[in-house]
This record gives C-alpha cells, sequence and structure tokens, in this order.
C-alpha cells in the first residue's frame, strides 16, 4: 500500500495495457459483447450488440478489472514459454481442475458489479459459447488458463451492469409518464 | 465474537436443526446428491448416488454451511409469513434480480471447498434442474429465494468436495501400484 | 431474478429504506465518516470530514450496499424481539463467534470497490473504534451482531473508494501541469 | 478443468514446493504460528506455539492454500527479476496501493475456513507484526507483495481453525462430564 517517492503509477497506462494485452491474446470487446448479449438477450429483448460493447467498455475501466486481466493474461504466457516453477507451470499449462487461482481473480471482477453475476459466471464458464470455445482449446501450445474465466467474468459482470442500468431506466421512464398524467 | 457466561453455543443442535429446517422447507440430501451426480458423472462415470448423498452429508456437516442454511431459510420462511419490513419483503417475496444477498450467502457455501466450485454453482444456479426446478416455481404462497441458491450451493461444495477427493483416491491407487512394483 | 407483472421494484423505496433504518438503529453518516476518517488520515493529511461522508453517501447509493443494510439490520431487529427460530436466535443474539453471516453480508459491501478495502474492514472491525464500540456493546437488549460488520464495511468501501479517487486527482493534476510545461 | 492423458497431478509435490517456496522465501511455520499466538492468545490463554504450528500445518495442507502460495510467490520473485511485463511488473514491484490481486489470492486462503477470519486477516495485514514486518520491509530489492498478504491469510486461517477446534473439545468435555454425572 505504500508509494515510494520516484515510483508513481500512471492509469492511463495500465488501461491501455489491459486493452493491448486483451487484443494480443485474441480477444476483442465484440466477442465479449456477444457473450453478454447471449447472457441478456432474453431479459431484453432489445438489446444491441452496440450497447453490451458499451456495458464491456465499462467494466473494462474499471481497475480491479485491468489488474485481474494483466495479472491473468501474464500468468499465461509465462506459462507458455515454460518460465513458471514446477509445479505451477504443470498445474496452468494443462488447466489443472484442483487448480482455482484463475476463478478467484475472475470473481473479483464479476464482484465489482455485486453478486447477482455469479450465476452468469458460472454458467458461461460451464458452457463455454463464442470466443471461450477458442480460449478454451488446449491444442497449438497456445495457454488461455486464466484469460477464459476472465473472459466470462467480464462478460458476467457487463450483464449486471445492464441488469441495474435497465431497472435505473426502467423508473425513469415510469416517472416520467408519472409527470405527465399528472400534468 | 464475545461469549456471555450464560450461552454456551451447542453445535449438535445448530447441525440437526439444518437437517430439521432443510427437511421441513421440502429438501431431501438425495435430492441435493442427484443435482451431484448431473454435476459429476461425466467426469467420474463410475460415480453412485449414495456417494454423492456422503458428499453432501460432509458440506452439511460444515458450521459455515449449517449457518448459511438457517440464516436463508429464515429468511424464506419470515418473507412468506409477510413479517419481513418493506421493501425487503417485496424484494425477497418476489425474488428481485438485483437483490443478491442470497448469492452471496450460497457462496459462502462453495467457498468452503474452494474456488473450483464457483462454475458448477452458476451452472446450476442458471439450470435450475431437478429440486432447484420445484424450489424455484413461484406459484403457492411458498417462498424459496435463498433456499434455491443454497441447495445449489451445497450441490457445487460436494462436487468439488469429489474432485478432491477423487484425485487423492487416484494417487493413492497409483502409489500403491508402484510400492508393489518396487518390492 | 423472475419478476411477477404486479411486482415493480422501486429503487427510490429500497434507497430511503437504508437510510431510515440506518437512522433508526442509531447510525448516522456522520459517524461512518469519522471512521473513514481515522482510516485514511495519515494517507491523505488534507482530507475533511464533509469529503468522507461524501464518500460513505456515495457507497449507501449502492443497491448491492442498500440491499446487505436492510437484510443485516431486519436479522438483527428480529433477534431483538425473539422472533428467529432456536439455534439461530441465539447465535446472532448473542453475536456467535463461530457465526460469521454478519462477516459474509459484510464483505459484500467491501468487495464493490475493490480488494483493497480487505485489510481495512478487517482492522476496523477487530478495534471497534467510534461508533463501532457503541454498536458492539451487548447490554440494554439491543443487538447489533450485524450492524457492527456493516458499518464497518461501508466505511472501509468509503475509503477504497477515496483511495481510487484520489489517485485520479493527483493523475489530473500532474497531466494539467504537464500541459502547462509543454505550453 | 481438462486432464489430458499424459499429464498427471502430484498433490505430493506441489505440498512439497509449497513448504520449499515459503522457506526460500524465509518464511518458517514457526513465524507464522506466532501471528497465530498473537491473534488467539487473548481468547485461549493455554494456547502454545507447537499448537498454532500444528494449526498452520493443517492450513498448509489444503490445496487451495497451496495453489494461492506458490502464485503469489511466483509473482514475487518473477518481478524481484524484472521479468513482468510493465505496467504490471511496477505495480507489483512498488505494491501499489490499488492493485488487489494480492488481497485476493490471499481471500482465497481465508475463505476455506469460512468467514469468521476476514476479520483477524485485515487486522494482521494492517499492523503487520512479527514476520510481516520484514516482508513488507521495502528495502534491499526483495519483494514480498504477495507474500506477506499471503502469511498473514495463513495465520488468520489457522486462527479460524483453532476456534472451530476449541468450540468443538469444549462441547466434548462437557458431554464426557455430562456422562460422568449420569452414571
Amino acid at each position: 500500500m505504500s508509494q515510494p517517492n520516484m515510483y508513481r503509477l500512471n492509469s492511463k497506462e495500465v488501461a491501455g495495457a489491459t486493452e493491448e494485452w486483451l487484443a494480443k491474446r485474441g480477444v476483442t470487446k465484440e466477442q465479449i459483447g456477444q457473450l453478454v448479449m447471449l447472457l441478456q438477450k432474453d431479459y431484453f429483448p432489445e438489446l444491441t450488440l452496440a450497447e453490451c460493447v458499451l456495458n464491456v467498455e465499462a467494466v473494462l475501466s474499471k481497475r480491479e478489472v485491468q489488474n485481474a486481466v494483466l495479472t491473468g493474461i501474464q500468468l499465461d504466457m509465462l506459462a507458455e514459454e515454460g518460465k513458471l516453477l514446477p509445479p505451477l507451470q504443470d498445474m496452468i499449462a494443462y488447466d489443472e481442475g484442483l487448480y482455482g487461482c484463475d476463478e478467484v481473480l475472475a470473481l473479483s471482477i464479476v464482484n465489482v458489479y455485486g453478486s447477482i453475476g455469479f450465476t452468469n459466471f458460472g454458467y458461461i464458464d460451464k458452457l463455454k459459447p463464442g470466443v471461450l470455445k477458442k480460449l478454451n482449446d488446449k491444442s497449438g501450445g497456445v495457454i488461455h488458463t486464466f484469460l477464459d474465466d476472465i473472459v466470462g467474468a467480464i462478460a458476467a459482470a457487463a450483464s449486471s451492469r445492464i441488469a441495474h442500468r435497465k431497472q435505473a431506466e426502467r423508473e425513469a421512464l415510469a416517472e416520467g409518464i408519472q409527470v405527465r398524467d399528472e400534468e
């Protein structure tokens, strides 16, 4: 928690690196937006992909989320390069079922928009639709043990954000109508 | 954390009440065991329902789990009786989507067997198979806003326990064979 | 997650009830602000109580926080009235050390502003300064088993919010200066 | 969660590496035991250091704990070697206050023995007694950004374990006496 004199956190660099690393690892905001769409379209039939992407961007603007994304991708990349010490190297490289630090980091993302996202996270993490299927493909030497959980968590958090926003919109609309009624 | 002189926690009473309240609310260990079976049968084809039930019982023997079960069922029952103050009464009675304390309590159950259970919890909480479908039925004045999440969490925790146990068994077996090889 | 036709969540009512219940249970925003001051004054010597209170209000405006406050206070009040079923009645009435649902709900408040608040929550929950000492006083038949943890969690969350804001201010200022330097 | 044919998790290796890495990073079980003693001696005056160390060992035998220890130490070491990508390198090297992945991993350790450990974790993480002071010393190029939180979390988890055990012992004793009374 201490901050020595010479070091200064630069938030734009952290945000920029998050975006850059996600792109380098093959994940676009549109792909995450499609996961959000899948999770929310039954509740909000009028929802557009553009709206989903905007909510993904809002989630990605949170420091807590950026920290988890960078840490997770870093561990995936080091595992790809074989630079982790055994047995951590093997557990991450083989996406060991009893290794849960990936889920732990992912949940810290979901938590930022509250507990209503837990269900969506688990659901999407199990079914692996869209980009998650690609990330979960173990062939070709590419390792996404952390990233697939993180992407699912971002989609779940964006879904929670939409649920909160839609309620606020509904209430504002209802008040608007009420106000007109009283005129 | 303080314990006045006259009060003494009685663990057997807490454990007994947990079992009794679950039964009164219409949930059997076999039903939870069937959820576990659903979650784990693809990974462990030889798994039996009896084994699943044993793991459910182990989860239910944990104090953390008992506390969450009792607290959740209590809130469900008070909501049924209309004894909660508005607007909490309505949020619990109608299983409000933006109310997440039920998920929060449920996750404290999952956590006891580690983070690998998050996914199973979310998956089952979304799909609502078996007894969860019954619990989630909003007709008839019965309220299970907390209990359906709690039952899903117990099943997810029992699944985590099985995953850890099966690994231990596999290793013990491997060692046994190795030992014989060396003889 | 379902919303029957006649029920409609009213966010203003939830927010209003949160404020009302906190006041009825003897907790003011100023008292929570003083806890925030205690936690943050060493890091930000220029911090004012008014600023702390504003951050407490921002925390209290979050739905996740309101849900936890209402649920916790409700359980405290029902325990005071002796309306909970044994043994839950006793565990809450005597603030049983092995009962942790109060900490679980409190942590869901801390989580909303990210993981950097865990430490402050635990610290303040152990030391019980200011209003927490009063809430933790077990004499007189008043029960605040949930509320003392919840108030500590609100203070910890407000502290996290301040830490994030101050960094943003610092960076905006630095950019402003830099911009001038470049002119 | 998948386990390709050739890879086989070896639990003894994971447990062994956890012990080895903690030792290499300068942390002994006795030092963690002393933190436990500090947290629990007021509640259990008869508690011995040997008993505390036994409880630390029980915590360290849990897979969830081992995973967090190994992952945290790995990140500390890579930061020491300057092998992380900026800006993650800087955030971990300087123990950035707004970086909370260390607290997130630590909390996954605390969770294994339930929510009653949150308070002890936060308290000890703020005060930094004993070995935590040494780990938190930023001079000399050694980085323990993750490890100091992890060690505090192990001590908090061991404290929770003791609290649960002591209650069980108390009840067994009470029953024993009762049994004799009835004879």
